[in-house]
């Protein structure tokens, strides 16, 4: 493995896009961290959405800035603005840092006055992960959830016991068991890697809000999505699983890529649906 | 278990709900079966929209008629005509009986002229199971596949392997596993439950379309629509999912809610995007 502040200067350059044209980011602070806010440069005077977003990286890499052009393209189907935490990074800061800031960041926002029933959380990867495990903390704590919530390739396993782990391996352009295992690691620095708060597929997930989840067939984390689906359906959540074929961890970020578009396009009509419409999940 | 006969009589007093005043239906043959066919009463002189249908009851009870609802209401979204099949049902013949008809039947629809990019299969229960084995069946004999195919509360593990056949015991209003035990012994009649051309998570669904699965959360098979789920995404299959929490087996069949009306809907356009629009899935 490559020394972290290398890993982290090669995700960045691999993963940063161009945030659209219509949107202003500022630096902000959320719950004692650094945040990026996004707002759209013309900013609905009655925009209230806020999607709150948790960036991937393995939990060792990765920034609010890195992964911003997800949020920053969901934002398209809301009235308001997004923010992207900058939560704590393995080996640095160890589990369970990286969920204390992100429910610090949640907990931040619901006393700030922002209305639960105009909240969203998104992330990917890692990210994703930590968005699940905030719901499933902040519920324990007593806190209202938000609206819905989408997550792209979910980490969800640490213990890496899905089947696609072994049966992508080769097919995924991006990871090897081994660097999971790694990355995992650093995170758990020595943690029990089935903890509910660690891997969300071991988590009691009931109460949470509507899920979309969206994979690709590509991944080892390919049976993460599937049985964090399962789970959730399980534990009676709306929950909508789906798996674009022959695409890898995180498509969504290929901006050249009609199918990241639709993806993209399917998450945000999904938490406008939840937001603004009183619609039904699944 | 009482009589098969009077087992069949129940069936058909609960599940048969009127068609929608809309639709015409008539006898047909297809396969060398009795089949129910159903045009809409002001037929879109372009209609060339065919939905092949299988009921479910357990490979033992049901009839084409029974939840003919179901692609009755679909038919609103298409452009043609749909077919609701009468395989042959166990005891009387077992495994592979309700296949080969089913298999037939597509077969006949392909010989007849109809355009496979016009065709879509759609299935509840036990008729999902054998409209995902009918496509497998039909990739191997060379045969091309429908545009989509919609999978109501799928069976797809004839073994009930399944976490949710414990977990969801007492959950589900409509079946215990010993019901769903006794269901499948008599449609195997000795067969091995976990062969391929009998529970569709053990089989290869390579080249199958888009599928769309909709199950409900208080499901005994609740595990088995997230198991086909992993297994066509694994597979490169296109795939959503969606669990409608406590919803029971087939729960689009409940004439009076709301929640079934927007997942038939919901249904409904996933086949005429796949039909009309060159949509991609997932």
């Amino acid at each position: 493995m490559p020394h972290v502040a290398e890993q982290r200067t090669q995700y960045a350059g691999l993963f940063t896009r161009p945030l659209p044209a219509d949107i202003d980011p500022s630096t902000t602070t959320l719950g004692g961290r650094p945040a990026l806010e996004l707002r759209p440069a013309t900013p609905d005077p009655a925009g209230e959405d806020l999607l709150l977003y948790f960036h991937g990286g393995g939990f060792v890499v990765g920034s609010a800035r890195a992964t911003a052009h997800l949020p920053a393209t969901l934002l398209r189907h809301l009235y308001g603005r997004a923010v992207s935490l900058d939560y704590r990074l393995a080996p640095e800061y160890a589990f369970p840092a990286a969920p204390d800031d992100c429910l610090a960041a949640y907990r931040e926002l619901l006393d700030s006055g922002v209305d639960p029933r105009r909240l969203v959380l998104a992330g990917d990867s890692a990210g994703a992960a930590l968005a699940v495990v905030t719901m499933a903390r902040a519920r324990d704590a007593g806190l209202p959830m938000p609206a819905a919530a989408v997550l792209f390739s979910p980490v969800a396993d640490l213990t890496l016991s899905g089947a696609s782990v072994r049966i992508k391996d080769g097919t995924d352009p991006f990871f090897t068991p081994t660097d999971l295992r790694w990355l995992y690691d650093q995170y758990l620095s020595g943690a029990d890697a089935a903890a509910p708060g660690a891997s969300p597929v071991f988590a009691d997930l009931t109460g949470l809000p509507p899920l979309l989840i969206q994979a690709g067939s590509s991944e080892l984390l390919l049976d993460d999505a599937v049985r964090l689906a399962g789970r959730a359906a399980a534990d009676e959540v709306p929950v909508t699983l789906e798996v674009a074929p022959r695409q890898p961890h995180v498509y969504q970020l290929d901006t050249a890529s009609a199918t990241a578009a639709a993806a993209l396009d399917r998450a945000g009509r999904f938490l406008a649906a939840r937001l603004h419409d009183g619609q039904e999940a699944a």
